[in-house]
């Protein structure tokens, strides 16, 4: 990550700290340190204060590593980070200190309300980075451009193995294999293979089920390229598709592009996720698709906003989301189609090259 | 796991709480509510009442999963599980009530709070689990001995790649393939193969760096199978190894299997790191040592107890601990050897069966 892109998000993270009237800002959660200062450890914690160069603390195992990824001051400790981080808000006479309700331990928060003197007050300030995340530079899009693209070149590679008697476990290995050797670090998550009616259960793992033919072939994937995660779901079927399969593949493929054609700035997340049920209600499938529309995605596979029905986030240029309507019958199985998406100004990026047309191996 | 196995675990986790004299647990930690119930979802939480029947709350995507997996009652809501878990509490008309401190997370905890009617009171009750978890049943050394087979031969297979040329993700991506071939769901946290120099940071990320001759070659590496972790670290050298590397490398072997001699039921987990330590004092090499000899592994990759300076746990027969002195220099490298050993009443066993000679590649 630029160096300025980072001093760039500590300087909005402590103007709206300052105007909460706050003095300092402690970031526990690893992936908010690591999007404020560059550090990759899994071990930290960082002090902002407005107008102040930020510390970043650490443990011996990360000081040459930390010197080299950030422009934080460094300080390394060898005991609970909460330890050293309250005897520095002590020596800087801080006394409004702003924490991260929703990402903190209860531990963490306790023993640091418990080191600090009377006086100091320990203020949530709820999910102030994760609103700042939601919108992403042109770097970070870059990045989940080329997760997206190890993804989906993985994809390509590891279907050429799908074919009755391969299981699902040994597609998944491939998958995330293929993956590994073209760069990505890991999988974004459990990559799912979910063959026949197990692809009606939106969480299979794979298991050591061989594929049949004349099955669906269910598989949602992704990779985590140097820190950014990509996300794409995509349905085949072994062997010639019967008619209920088409149907209803169209029905998923409409409502998938119902919803990405609302999706542009302006636009409210929940609108979007309403336009892929409406396209299902008029096939009679809506009551099939029982999880949200999309959700953002980043350093994190799940960031805010979701796409979901209750969800008013108004929709920003420069936020990735996916759309991955989906539908689930018992004993027939799953279909879900799912792209990774950048919001413009006018419409949507889709970072996932794949062809959606109903694939048959 | 046998089912007769997590009904024992429930006695003791009651028994110590109603010593404590409350009359439930609530139990927030999954991998927790794993090993105290068998459900393996990714959402659970359960309430333990002394003598009465466990419930296991969760969403609707596990409903199934949970009804085979597990013999306690089974509770599926839509909404958050702190608010089903809070019901039930009101329900049954409970007052006084256990929750894990050191695992829940801030907000958790609070909603909870705020959820129950006046009267009743949470009460942290420590690690009361995670010491129980410390000693591993019979099964559980087999599982852990399980996975560190699928790690051990995948190191085998994989090293016969490593050669200059190759990069050091690819070699990562080699082992964590070989280890999913042999039946791991996934490594058991990101395998590191750091070279030459990089060796000497003990937590590095494997980098598109090509192995060069006459380099060192660290590979610390893990299998999670069957939810069981297995940890092993060798360190060999590309080439014919000059004075220097054989001399440290005998530094830190004398080390480990001084603190291996030192590993028995009844002796304090300080003390296996203080025999480590005071071999590398006698060579010199002490302050290139700066992390701990070992830590206790089981479902998580990291347990107690900590094998470092201030733990004063007591070993005791069927404690799973790694033992993994280092010496990290700045330029030359680090060299680091590690085994899972399972302790026994009259010393330990070495699950990790891969020879610990300088292996020359």
């Amino acid at each position: 990550m630029l160096d300025t892109e980072t001093i760039h998000r500590r300087h909005a993270v402590s103007s709206a700290v300052g105007a909460q009237g706050l003095e300092a800002l402690v970031v526990s959660a690893l992936v908010n340190v690591r999007y404020l200062s560059g550090f990759t450890g899994s071990n930290g914690a960082l002090v902002l204060e407005p107008d102040r160069e930020p510390v970043l603390f650490t443990d011996p195992r990360y000081q040459l590593q930390a010197a080299q990824e950030t422009s934080c001051r460094v300080r390394v400790s060898k005991g609970p980070l909460v330890e050293a981080v309250s005897k520095h808000i002590v020596r800087r006479r801080l006394r409004r200190i702003g924490f991260e309700n929703t990402r903190i331990s209860f531990e963490a928060h306790r023993a640091l309300d418990k080191d600090l003197p009377m006086g100091v007050t320990l203020s949530p300030v709820g999910t102030v980075i994760e609103q700042l995340r939601m919108v992403k530079s042109a770097t970070e899009i870059e990045l989940i451009r080329k997760s997206m693209l190890v993804a989906s070149t993985a994809f390509k590679r590891a279907i050429r193995r799908a074919r009755p008697g391969v299981t699902e476990a040994e597609l998944a290995a491939e998958i995330d294999h293929q993956m590994r050797r073209l760069g990505a670090q890991k999988p974004a998550f459990e990559t799912i293979v979910a063959s026949g009616p197990r692809s009606a259960l939106p969480h299979a793992s794979p298991t050591q089920l061989a594929l049949k033919p004349n099955q669906l072939l269910l598989i949602d994937m992704g990779a985590s390229r140097a820190g950014y995660a990509s996300d794409m779901t995509r349905t085949l079927f072994l062997g010639s598709p019967p008619a209920k399969v088409q149907r209803v593949y169209r029905a998923v493929l409409q409502a998938q592009l119902a919803a990405i054609a609302s999706v542009r700035e302006g636009a409210a997340a929940g609108d979007v996720d309403l336009a892929a049920r409406r396209r299902l209600r008029a096939e009679g499938l809506d009551r099939a698709f029982m999880h949200s529309t999309g959700h953002g995605l980043g350093l994190e596979i799940h960031e805010s906003p979701r796409l979901g029905r209750r969800d008013k986030t108004m929709l920003r240029a420069g936020m990735v989301v996916t759309v991955e309507p989906g539908v689930y019958l018992e004993g027939f199985g799953g279909i879900r189609i799912e792209d990774t998406v950048a919001v413009t100004t006018h419409g949507c990026e889709i970072l996932t090259p794949d062809s959606k047309e109903l694939t048959a191996l």
